[in-house]
């Protein structure tokens, strides 16, 4: 995952609600352009309590550097957009790639952006939130596995109930 | 959709994603808990240029109430929380209802509404994410279907490009 153009002030939450369905359904890690302790110390307590602690998060500077090198290495990059492809219509060629890179943007992406990317995909082509669209990625990747992970360095196990909480401590 | 518990400096943002991807993946409007005039400005904003203008916004004060009279005339409340049955273990049950009420939080909601929900659906039992956790739910009732929106009223109309933006004014 690579989390571009984060304004801490503006971005606080939204930028931390990205990197956690990064982790909830499934990818290894997330860069953030940018630098905010506080997206790092939620992060750092979310995988502390429910695990995954393999899951990196790194604040960069030159994030065109990054995929630039994550091309020269053979991975992929893609790019969530809602001016790209639709996912709809590319279903079915998306789950075999390996080694991603997922790119999704805060308010506006450098024109840089699409065309280094392999693939430039719409979650709709309706303005709506990257944090939408990284799911929705992710759920087509992983085909709705992502909603079973449990990690198991986590220090919590939840119950599903029908109503109410179950937690167990482990 | 209801939104609970929102804080207007805080969930700002994060709330207005909610309510974009309430409107983008097709649902008929939202309820927000608390006032927020930002909000709505981006939300008429979006309406204005992209469409969707039968897409309802209304700040209320007793989402309590609101849950109740929903029931009392016949609809079904489904409330998103990690603490509940996931998803994958109810999916087929769920596409069917109609006149449903969906319910997310921000931080902390309040058991009263665990109880009150029909359903208490976990996207996944991982903290992560509200605006995520909508996108999934909605994907899967309406079964991916909802990517493909086009509002009739839209000023504008994206043309899909695999790189770049291709935008008509209609």
């Amino acid at each position: 995952m690579l989390r571009l153009g984060h304004r801490p002030g503006r971005d606080k939450r939204v930028t931390t609600h990205v990197a956690l369905v990064a982790r909830a359904f499934g990818a290894k890690g997330i860069y953030i352009e940018g630098e905010d302790e506080n997206i790092l110390k939620s992060i750092e307590k979310v995988k502390n309590e429910w695990g995954g602690n393999y899951f990196t998060l790194s604040f960069i500077k030159n994030p065109k550097k990054l995929v630039e090198e994550w091309k020269n290495n053979g991975g992929k990059v893609i790019h969530l957009t809602m001016y790209g492809i639709n996912i709809n219509s590319i279903a079915g060629t998306i789950p075999d790639l390996d080694n991603i890179l997922v790119i999704v943007g805060a308010e506006k992406v450098e024109s840089w952006y699409y065309h280094a990317a392999d693939y430039n995909i719409a979650i709709s082509n309706q303005p709506h939130s990257e944090v939408a669209a990284l799911a929705i990625f992710l759920d087509r990747i992983y085909k709705g596995e992502q909603l079973n992970i449990v990690f198991g360095d986590s220090k919590f196990l939840i119950v599903p109930q029908k109503a109410g909480k179950k937690v167990i401590k482990k």
